[in-house]
């Protein structure tokens, strides 16, 4: 059996992350590997339930760490059930967004700090990502790409929140520089593929290497 | 202006919860003191939304972390919104469960040990119980007074998880001397009533002597 591989797609929204994402599944079909596609917040049937609840409109008055702690309870289910056992029997599992969501938009964007990363390691246990991808872009060009009515809770923070985000993100990079690729998702969607495919070659590669 | 008072009530299912908070709602009315009645988890509009996802007997598959980081999601949205400001504003609140459960039902019971007290410390904040009623009932007996149609996705965990929640709670008692009022619920009603009054009586007492 392969060992399993766990990547990780981030970045603000309107940088490309879905794009890349179908890009990543058309390059695992190419390869013959059946990997695994799943999403945060959700995943899991009751993980979807507490998306639903995070990303509500309704629920404005919701308070940061509430907020902070929906999204660990959704990944540590998502850990549990799916992305854990998963990996486990070798599997590979790409994941569009994932802790570093919630230490960017929560931790950073949101000034909560050391809590974020507190809580989500008891969530993710010892299931961190073998790679993540950062799409960065300026989230000012970012959020031009989504249509105002069709914003979920988290889309309708303002652009100061999103540059927060940015920001945390490129903090992330350079804490995390060897499981954190950051591209600049500037570039046509098509070099940003070729940027991801070189890093998966190798991904790919090592886990036959090593096991 | 006074200052406020948190009180938390606290119990395996069946030991009379229900009530001691009926009894406590008539003594502050009878002492002229608009107390705040509320539960857990629940007690926001968040919150109740939360409860209903922790309660449905449809998640089955839900892990002890996900279920524990829930609750402390209510708590927080919770305390945020409702507890902490009415305590501020020199209020007194009274809740059907609290943090105690948490610790008892998924740190003592379910196993999680110490994640469940540091994630909680983040929800509660300063916003720690001034006094806590733990009604101690032999859960066999508790249980008996439970109708099994009625009974939620936590009511229908097995003796032993009971026992060990029950537990849980002795050793609390014992950790917290100074917050926790341990009372003895296999007592007739009344006089159980009769011990939390004498509590009570103290509580307010104190209350308008130390401000």
């Amino acid at each position: 059996m392969e060992r399993g591989l766990f990547i990780t797609v981030e970045g603000t929204d309107g940088a490309g992350k879905s794009t890349q994402l179908a890009y990543i599944s058309d390059y695992m079909k190419e390869k013959g590997e059946s990997a695994i596609f799943t999403r945060e917040p959700g995943g899991t049937p009751i993980g979807e339930k507490i998306r639903a609840l995070i990303l509500d409109r309704r629920n404005e008055e919701m308070s940061p760490l509430t907020e902070m702690m929906l999204y660990a309870a959704s990944r540590s289910q998502h850990v549990a059930q799916m992305i854990g056992p998963a990996i486990t029997r070798g599997r590979i599992v790409v994941c569009d967004r994932f802790i570093d969501s919630s230490l960017a938009y929560q931790g950073h964007a949101r000034g909560l700090g050391d809590a974020v990363e507190v809580v989500n390691q008891y969530a993710v246990g010892e299931f961190m990502p073998d790679a993540t991808f950062l799409l960065k872009l300026d989230p000012k060009i970012g959020l031009q790409r989504i249509k105002e009515g069709e914003k979920d809770r988290m889309e309708r923070q303002d652009a100061a929140f999103y540059r927060a985000v940015y920001e945390g993100y490129l903090a992330l990079e350079e804490a995390y520089p060897d499981r954190i690729i950051g591209i600049d998702a500037s570039q046509p969607a098509a070099v940003v593929s070729e940027e991801i495919r070189r890093h998966l070659d190798r991904l790919l590669l090592a886990r036959k290497v090593q096991w």
